[in-house]
This record gives structure tokens, C-alpha cells and sequence, in this order.
């Protein structure tokens, strides 16, 4: 088998197996947006058949002989990349028994279940069990991932965060914490009191507003679509990238935000480079990097002064008296620092210190150090101690986040490493187009979407995260510009 | 390997199998119900990717060692059944090379996009190329799947209707067609004028009304949903049976009769023995035997003057003034009698010489008597000669059908064979249960499902369809039930 034969065997492989990947990603999206109740066992038993089918490619041996074969010195950068991440994602996979896998899909999806049920009754007890059997299969499948000089957590973060580090992302959340509990203590010394929404937000003018949002922020809804779930996320890649939303009658934030912030995740998606789709070489490179698209459009974009401006007489049209009469007064309320127990919900001072309380505990759990039996405690002295309330009940706490109960161990701090590069690529994007405000104030962010498409999104996975995001931005990316940004807004509107 | 250790290793195949087959059939329901338009390539993509590791588990050797390895005295009539299905399934897969397969699964992908096209530009000459193609390959597997004594048509209807056969089907169309005709001649010659709806149909009031007729005739809402699409399908089983609709704003029949028509599918797969899900003792049995459960629902229940009372003050009240001032008026114009030129919007009187114009054209094309470039010629001449009519455009003659495009060749006959059984099986239920129209006007036709259900519905694929209708039944089903239902109901609608 030549050179050139082997790297087209391995391209079809791929390319099934990417289509294969995204079939699974359309049955979590069908599960949460549109599946009846009674449908729910089937789809565990699909989800699964389709998994064993994805395990057993990517352990397939006739990858390993594709790379002997093929010469690298004949391809370009798109296919040396496409090498490099075909051999990692084969490698790591085949250190995984076929057993171990499979016993990890089903665990998690029982205690997805199982989590949904006892969050409903806000009773940790009822989880732990649960969670205890997949925190003992995660660890086990990251002794079977660590290489020498790794930490089990690091075995872990390379699923979400190639290149990313424990130790490295401890240094991060040591930079960043000081810096932010200082801002929140003079945020909390100001004495102002920011103004809340109040009146009628029904939730058809919600969507209508939403859709109205997630089209001026560049989704191309030829390539998509909106529907409603109980938590947003997003799913799909290129032509067909589905963004979802829930809706608080109360609080039309909820919607407003949750669908800037699937829109960042939906316009990197839909903007990667097509003559590389069905190649590893052309997807979207990292959680971080991704995070970091959904909240720059989210915070930087959508929670700015100039959006407010464009955004306020369309929420007084859609609703009428919205309770603030003015786009800065809105602006003030979009930006309310409060020190609440939901990650979701939290304001940009407070987003990171909810991760970093999660990051903490998760490598506790996994090195043994903290047994699930003790998490609550443990979740509820940590929030006492950071954020000086008492948690109410476990729905509010330990039980809010879906994560744990999938598996996923090393993924929160990738939204503290989103926040950190959107707020560099923010600062780089201000540099090159000084006058953005006035583009986003007039409802046309083009500009916005046309530096993060070139920089980011046709980059794919060309480079490794931290590279495309330092290409970007001129320089390695730091928490000084993310610190500066929140400094001078929060500076400003709470006259600091 | 034992008998015991051979029959769990397959039934565990087979469970994988039947979750990967749901997820085809989720991938198309999505295709038509939610996907949108630039999804299209990808979705190709993964519907080939999916087929081939579909095609690879059916031909997959060992569950021919299995099957030997099986001794049938240890097993009970499940057992025995799924035996039978799995042999036949893997005989025929493996009979077909996965090079035709996967060709077939590509060109068909394609042709049925150029169908589209052609038919919205009601071109039948745009479609031609595509649909030689496809016969030509359709004729090629039917070489591949024919065993001796058999016809190529006999061959592809294995897929459909499992024992029947091209000369079995003839003879029946050839019982059917004197009286059809001879009954269409008395109706025309009746001189009776009978009404037509008229009134304002507006979506919204159109679509709560069919949810409200759905759950009349028993649809489970928690286990599925009603979405529109533009050619009304049902998609699943048991825990999540799919129905859809479409909506014409001048004609609410259009609707109602789509989802009555649905329904009766919807029921089937929602009423099959859970007990056996995953296994093929436990699916449902053949095409006709479904489409018996949907015309008698759309048919025998929707459109009798028992239904019309039940349905006419809930139209009143949907829509005002609907042009008809009672249930018999409204029963009268449900079932008007005219030679139109679409199948699916065709009277009972007119539906199956629709079909015999199919089934006499399809079984030309695929014996190589009629080239595809005069397909629509005979089409022309065979409408004109059965209808009276001249087809005016390709849209409403030879492109109005999918079936094709899709390598569905063998298909349509099983409409016919459906509406047989089903003029069989309410024969056999009106004996059963003489009052069963008070039920149906009190809007309480549960006792239909209740028959149905036990009848046909558990007994899955325990039986070949045409014995699962005799035991149904009390005897082997006949033509004369239906044809006695037609002279009966149409007599009195016509007063002849």
C-alpha cells in the first residue's frame, strides 16, 4: 500500500466515523428537544449501539498501519494535522478496553437518570451512590490514559483540552482569584443599587426577540434552528448547527443570554472551513476555544453598552414597560453582580469563582482525596467560604450540574479557559477595530464575526487550541486582558 | 459454543441491529420533520455511513454459525420465529454484494433530490437519467436475490410482503377490477350531487383537531409527537411512534384524513409486545399488513357516518360554517367519489386502480419491456384509458410519487393488499362486535384498538402476514369483504 493509498483509506475511515459522530451528537440534541417521555429506554439502548459501533473504529488496527504508511513529508498542513490527531485520538482509544468503555457508557447513562430524578427532589443521597460507580470508572479509565509525568486529571483534561494542563490551570485560577474576589469586594462596598427588569415577558415575544438576537449575531438559520429544552446547549457543525433556549416568564435574560451564548458556540460551527469538513484538520479544536466564541458574543458582545442600545427599543416593542427606561439603565441590569448559587446564571465577576470551586472538588474526588460521600459538605462549605451564603438545598448546590453524572471530570475548567481567551481575543479584536462599538450600537457586529471567522473558526483544528488562539491575538494569551476588561466595565458601571 | 450461549449471542446482535435500524429511521423522520435545508449533505453522509455498518452486521458470518449452532427444540414460538426472520434477512443480505449495496444507497440518496427537483418543475425528463439508473440497479439486486421458480418481482417483494408473489398479486387485482369498475360506472351514472366542504380552515384550528381525532383513535402522546412535513409518514415503535401531517388550507380533509391515516400506523407499532422489542419476532410483520391497520382506521372507522356524528359539531366548532349542514352531509363529502390524479388524496373507490396502474407499469420497467424513457407515455395512456382523463403535467401523473426514486420497486402493491386485509379484518370485527358504530359516533372507539391489538398488533411477526390476517380473521382473506364494504357504503352514499 503506497503513501497515497493509505492516507485516502484513512480519510474515508474518518470520514464515516465523523459522520457516525455526528448521528450520535443528532440523538442527544432529538433526546433533549423533541423525544416523547416514553421514548427515553430506546434511545439508551440506540445510544449505546451506535457507541460500541464508534469505540470499535476508533480502535480499529488498520489506523495504526494507515499512519506507518503514509509519509508525512507528502502532505500538507491540513493533513499533518489530520496525522497528528488521528494517532492521539487512536492511541488514547485503544488504551481504553473495549470493556471499560462500554461500561462507562452505560453507568453514565443510568445515572444521568438517576441525577435528573434526585435533582428533581434535591436529594444528594439519592445521587451518590451513582455517582460513586462513575467517579470509580473514570479514575480507572484514567489510569489506563496517564502517560509518565501525568496526573490523572491531566489523563482526563486532554478529552476537552489538548495541551492543557492541572498544574498549569491551577496557576491560572490562582492569577485570576485574587483580582476577582478584590473587584466583587468593591463591587459589594459601592453602595449602588443596580436596577432589575420587571413586567410582562411572555414567551412567544421571548422567542420572537431571540431569534431576532441570534440573526444580527450572524446565525444563518438556513444552516439551523431554535427549539426550546431544559438545559441549552448546541449540536451540529457546518450545515446544520441547532441552537436551544429555555424560557423565565420572569426573566427574559434567561432566553436572551442563553441564545447569544449558543450562538457564539453555532457561528464557530457553522463557520469552519467546508473544503475540510469530515476531517479531523477541520473541526472546531477545543472546549476552551469554544467557550470562548459562546461567551465573547454572550459578555463581550451581548452583554456590552452598544448592545444594549440596539437591544433596548426592541425589548420595550416586544414587551412594553420592561421596568428600566433607558439602554444604559438596561446595560445595568443585564450586568447585576449578585453572588447567586447557579453557574448559569451567574455574572461575569462571579462565573469563574463557580468554576473554581468545582474544579477543586472534581480533583479531589479524583484522586481519592474526597470520598462522594462527603461531596455535599464539602460543596456547601466551599460556597459558604467563596461566595458567604449558605446553600439552601442540594438543587442549588452539589446537584445543579449535569456534568459529573456523565463522566465528565476535567471539563468545568474549560469555561474558565473560554472566559480567559475570550477576554484576549476581545482586547486583539479592539485593537484591530477601535471603532466596534459603533458597529455593534447600529445592530451590525459583522465586523465581530468576520475577525473571529478568519482568526478562529477557518483555523479549525490546524493548530492546537492555545496556538490558534495566540495567532490570533499576536501573543500567548494571559488572564491580564479578561481581569482589565472586567475591571473597566465593572469600574464603570458601578461608578467604582 | 452451546445452543443457549449461540441463541443469547444472537439475540444480542439482533438488539444492537434493531437500535442502529431505529436510528435510520430517526435520521429520515428528522430529515423531512426538522432538518433544515443546509443539512442536506451531511445528512447523505450519514445515512450512507449509517447503511454501511447496517449492511456489515447483516452479512456479518457469524450469525450464520449461530443459527447452526441453534437447536429450534429448546426454543418457544418467539424463538422460533425470530430463527426464521434472521435466517431469511442474513440469506438475502449476504446474497447482494455490499459494492451493489452501497451504490444502490448512494444513487437512490441522489435520485431522490433529482426527483424532487423534477417534480416541483414537473419535468419528467430531468428525472429520467436518474431513475434508469436506479431500475437499473434495483434490477440487478433482484438478479442477486432470485431463487429458482421465482420472478425478478417476486424477488423485491420479499422486502415488502414476505409470500407473496407477482402472480398472486395479478390474480387479486384482476378479482378486484370488474367490480371496482362496474361499481365507479354506478356511481357516476347516479346523477347525485354530493356536497363539498366550504369555509375558512385555517392551520392552527386544522392541527388542533387532528391532535383531538389522533387521541380519539387511541394515539399514545406519550409515546410520540405530530409535526408537518411535506409527505405525511410515521417513523418508529413502541415507546416512540412519530406521526405527521401536512395542512392544505382550502381542503381540512387533507389533514384529518392524514392523520387518522398515521394513526392507524402509529397504533401498530405503539400496541406490538413489548416483551419482544429488539427482537424480529416481536416487529411488525410486512407493509400490507400495516397499511391494513392505517386504511382501516383512515377508511373503515374515519370515514363511516358513525364517525362523521362524532366529528361534525367538533368541525363546526373549529371552524364555523364548514358548507355542509350535518354528519351526513359531512360523511357524503368525506367520501366523494371523482377520477383525480393523485393516489393519496383518492376515494376508496378509485385508490387501488392507482395502484394496479403502478404495479402493471413498475413490473415493465424492472422485466426491461418498458425503457424509462417512455415511462411517462405509458403512464399517459394507461391514465387516460383507466381514469377518462388527461394527466395535465408530470407533477400530477408519473412524477407524483417518491417510491421510485427510491428504489421502492414491489412496493405499491402492498396499498392494495392492505386495504384487503383491512376490508377482511372489519368484516371479521363488525361480526365480532355488531355495535361497534355506536361506539365509534360516541367517540369511544376503543374497542377497535382493543381488537386490533390483540389480533394483530402482539402478534407481531410470530406468523407470516398473510396467516397473522387468517388467524385474525377466522379464514384466509379474501377480496370479497372489501369489495361487499364498497358496494354497501357507496350504495347508500349514492343511493344506486
Amino acid at each position: 500500500v503506497t503513501s497515497t493509498e493509505a492516507y485516502a483509506a484513512l480519510l474515508a475511515h474518518l470520514r464515516e466515523s465523523a459522520a457516525l459522530g455526528q448521528i450520535a451528537r443528532l440523538l442527544v440534541w432529538d433526546q433533549e428537544a423533541m423525544m416523547p417521555p416514553k421514548g427515553a429506554a430506546q434511545r439508551a439502548e440506540q445510544a449505546a449501539a451506535l457507541e460500541a459501533v464508534r469505540h470499535a473504529r476508533r480502535t480499529d488496527p488498520r489506523i495504526a498501519d494507515w499512519l506507518a504508511a503514509i509519509d508525512p513529508g507528502t502532505l500538507d498542513a491540513a493533513g499533518r494535522a489530520n496525522m497528528h490527531w488521528t494517532r492521539r485520538g487512536h492511541e488514547r482509544a485503544v488504551r481504553v478496553p473495549a470493556a471499560l468503555a462500554a461500561e462507562i457508557a452505560r453507568e453514565t447513562t443510568l445515572a444521568h437518570g438517576v441525577w435528573a430524578e434526585a435533582r428533581r427532589a434535591r436529594r444528594f443521597a439519592d445521587f451518590a451512590p451513582a455517582l460513586a460507580r462513575v467517579v470509580a470508572l473514570v479514575r480507572r479509565r484514567a489510569e489506563c490514559l496517564r502517560r509518565d509525568g501525568e496526573t490523572l486529571y491531566d489523563a482526563l483534561l486532554d478529552d476537552y483540552e489538548p495541551g492543557a494542563t492541572e498544574a498549569g490551570l491551577a496557576a491560572m485560577f490562582g492569577r485570576l482569584r485574587p483580582r476577582l474576589t478584590a473587584l466583587r469586594e468593591r463591587i459589594a462596598g459601592s453602595g449602588q443599587d443596580v436596577p432589575r427588569l420587571s413586567g410582562s415577558f411572555p414567551a412567544a415575544a421571548q422567542l420572537a426577540l431571540a431569534r431576532e438576537v441570534a440573526t444580527v449575531l450572524g446565525y444563518d438559520w438556513q444552516a439551523g434552528r431554535l427549539d426550546l429544552v431544559v438545559h441549552p446547549f448546541v449540536a451540529g457543525t457546518l450545515g446544520d448547527v441547532r441552537i436551544t433556549a429555555r424560557i423565565d416568564e420572569a426573566d427574559p435574560f434567561c432566553c436572551l443570554s442563553a441564545v447569544a451564548h449558543e450562538t457564539g458556540h453555532a457561528i464557530y460551527e457553522q463557520g469552519l472551513d467546508p473544503a475540510l469538513a469530515w476531517q479531523p484538520a477541520g473541526a472546531s479544536v477545543s472546549m476552551g476555544v469554544h467557550e470562548s466564541q459562546s461567551r465573547l458574543i454572550e459578555n463581550q458582545v451581548g452583554r456590552s453598552a452598544a448592545f444594549a442600545e440596539w437591544l433596548y427599543p426592541r425589548m420595550t416593542a416586544a414587551f412594553g414597560a420592561i421596568g428600566v427606561c433607558s439602554p444604559e439603565a438596561l446595560h445595568r441590569a443585564a450586568n447585576r453582580v449578585e453572588p447567586g448559587f447557579i453557574r448559569t446564571e451567574a455574572d461575569e465577576v462571579h462565573y469563574n469563582l463557580h468554576i473554581m470551586l468545582r474544579f477543586d472538588l472534581e480533583r479531589a474526588l479524583l484522586a481519592g482525596d474526597l470520598p462522594v460521600g462527603d461531596l455535599e459538605a464539602a460543596w456547601d462549605d466551599r460556597f459558604a467560604a467563596d461566595f458567604g451564603r449558605a446553600v439552601p438545598d442540594a438543587g442549588r448546590g452539589v446537584l445543579q450540574d449535569v456534568h459529573w453524572s456523565e463522566g465528565l471530570v476535567g471539563y468545568f475548567p474549560t469555561y474558565t479557559l473560554g472566559n480567559v481567551y475570550a477576554g484576549a481575543l476581545w482586547a486583539a479584536l479592539r485593537g484591530d477595530l477601535p471603532d466596534i462599538a459603533a458597529s455593534i450600537r447600529a445592530g451590525e457586529p459583522g465586523r465581530v464575526l468576520d475577525w473571529l471567522r478568519s482568526r478562529v473558526h477557518r483555523q479549525g483544528s490546524l493548530h492546537p487550541p492555545a496556538e490558534i488562539v495566540a495567532r490570533a491575538c499576536g501573543e500567548a494569551p494571559g488572564e491580564a486582558p479578561l481581569l482589565d476588561y472586567l475591571d473597566e466595565k465593572y469600574t464603570a458601571l458601578y461608578r467604582l
